[in-house]
């Protein structure tokens, strides 16, 4: 406890103790990630143990870093939260960690736009950069961060012509491949069921679903739907078409209880007549009878890649020139269907 | 967006077209729960519209205050986040922002306490109070926090002799509450199926469980599992005491996926032949076959209370005489059952 920590512990007493240089002490401290993992861990373990610590609010003053992301998380419902944004923090969160960086969550004020809310943080010299995710193609929050130069990464995408600072999944390769997985388990007729919603990442699973079904050379149709209340009737009406699909791929798992109670009212049982798949690997679809065969985001590695982008463009100066695309993972649950 | 923002913009400008004392719209910025809705909404709107911008920097030297609650948010796995400590943190976001104040979330370097980690936001003046959750009843952060005399607030609760800065769920009335739910439904023999890890919240819903069950003159058995391989075997042995429960309190939502695999190898249908009830109402309760009873944490109401006693300790000195305990919500879904 700090009451009996001995005063006067000296980053030199330190890097004596761990037989190390006080660059490494330091390193320790301020840029853990460039540590070998055994070299931290005694350092890290030495400092605690000696009662080490650096005047970091001088640290702060002479280097002009706060060692902190701030982050635009978007809104969610406390009762329901969205446990892939929820899932993403968390990884941010100790990935930023292991490179000395915390995460300061930004929520613009009743009224504020979100970009206003990124010139307060900016202003006020809160953070060193600036991470956004849910980003549409327009996005008022990227113009004005390539307009003001200061450091910031996005989880999703930026269009041609703004820096190439992202970091996504690579949602039209996850379709094709999840059309692959069903070719594979003899699929040929395969329905889609869409969202609406002119989110970027929604139009990339359906491009990548169409591109599938060419290469696979499988047979098919597509609906959409707004809102919850559609996805019964759409769903019912997709499975009634002609030819009658023995697959359902979903662009994203919200719909599938959805259209599990859709086939069950067309008599069909999703694992045994009816294949379904959906998208994000959310939580309960390990929950649902059967379970869910989904596409599980590599939350971690995006967020590594994202600290290490954000790192670059704060250290360096230099954003990075390209953006980062990686794969998603399937996840093979009891709600795929072998066709003979 | 700011490249057209007229410059020059003062805060004088902003009061005299709203109509307001420059008190006001310092007030908006600053302090904005002083306002009353409609102004707050009126001013603010003026604010983003006529592009002041308050020097935030200096005002944070000014002051002595950044503005920002730091929150040392519990570890959790990021493709299967803990939805309950996800939406508080929403919740929180939510309401510190309603006040002007920002969450930084702080997570200990590896080999690092907690406690370490709260004395590294100390010393570099990042936050200006410290939030924590999940506390043990030795809780070393809470002895470090009361040494220090630094502004601190937990969601739990803290022991007598610490500072009584905390906001808790009322678990053992939230439990009384159920037992007397299910005896306005007729059940008489009621089992109870608990968690056996030394959390001082499980322990409140034990002990409210046991004043329940003698307050309205009920019978039944209590069991308790270390871990998910056991749930099966001790839920089914509880069925099969005597006398046969009617209901089964479960003491939090997790265990409630395999009580239901457990009843139904029992031959008995959960919201026909068995009553079964949760804590936490975590999102997944509502896919559960039958819908899972369960009581909700009020999570914005504990937000707006740990915010406002934050707050109260940032600003005044003084930290809150007394705990808070609010009323869980239960609520009725379709695993309830009706006795004759």
């Amino acid at each position: 406890m700090p009451a009996q920590r001995p005063r006067g512990v000296s980053i030199q007493d330190v890097a004596r103790a761990a037989g190390v240089s006080r660059q490494t002490v330091s390193n320790a401290i301020n840029a853990p990630h460039k540590l070998r993992a055994d070299t931290l861990e005694r350092v890290t373990a030495l400092i605690e143990e000696m009662g080490y610590r650096p005047d970091q609010s001088a640290r702060s003053l002479r280097s002009g870093t706060r060692r902190v992301i701030a982050y635009t998380t978007p809104e969610t419902d406390p009762d329901n939260p969205n446990a892939l944004m929820s899932g993403f923090l968390e990884a941010m969160v100790a990935a930023a960690g292991e490179a000395g960086y915390r995460i300061l969550l930004v929520r613009p004020r009743p009224g504020q736009s979100k970009a206003r809310a990124l010139e307060d943080v900016i202003a006020a010299r809160t953070a060193d950069a600036i991470l956004l995710s849910d980003v549409l193609e327009d996005d008022p929050c990227v113009d004005y961060l390539h307009e003001t130069g200061f450091p910031f990464a996005v989880f999703g995408r930026t269009r041609p012509g703004m820096p190439q600072a992202w970091v996504d999944v690579d949602s039209a390769q996850a379709m094709i491949d999840m059309v692959g997985l069903l070719t594979s388990h003899g699929h040929r007729r395969v329905a889609y069921l869409g969202t609406s919603a002119a989110l970027p990442w929604l139009r990339h699973r359906e491009a990548g679903f169409r591109i599938g079904m060419r290469r696979f050379g499988l047979v098919g149709h597509e609906a959409f739907v707004d809102g919850l209340d559609e996805v019964m009737a759409v769903t019912r009406d997709l499975l009634n078409r002609s030819p009658r699909p023995t697959a359902l791929v979903l662009d994203d798992d919200w719909l599938a209880p959805g259209a599990y109670a859709a086939a069950q009212a067309e008599g069909l049982t999703v694992g045994v007549d009816l294949a379904v798949t959906g998208f994000n690997d959310m939580p309960y679809t390990r929950l649902l009878q059967p379970a869910l065969t989904t596409v599980r985001l590599p939350l971690r590695r995006i967020a590594d890649a994202l600290v290490s982008r954000l790192l670059q463009s704060v250290e360096e100066g230099t954003p990075p020139e390209a953006g980062l695309l990686l794969a998603g993972d399937p996840v093979l649950r009891a709600s795929m269907t072998t066709v003979a």
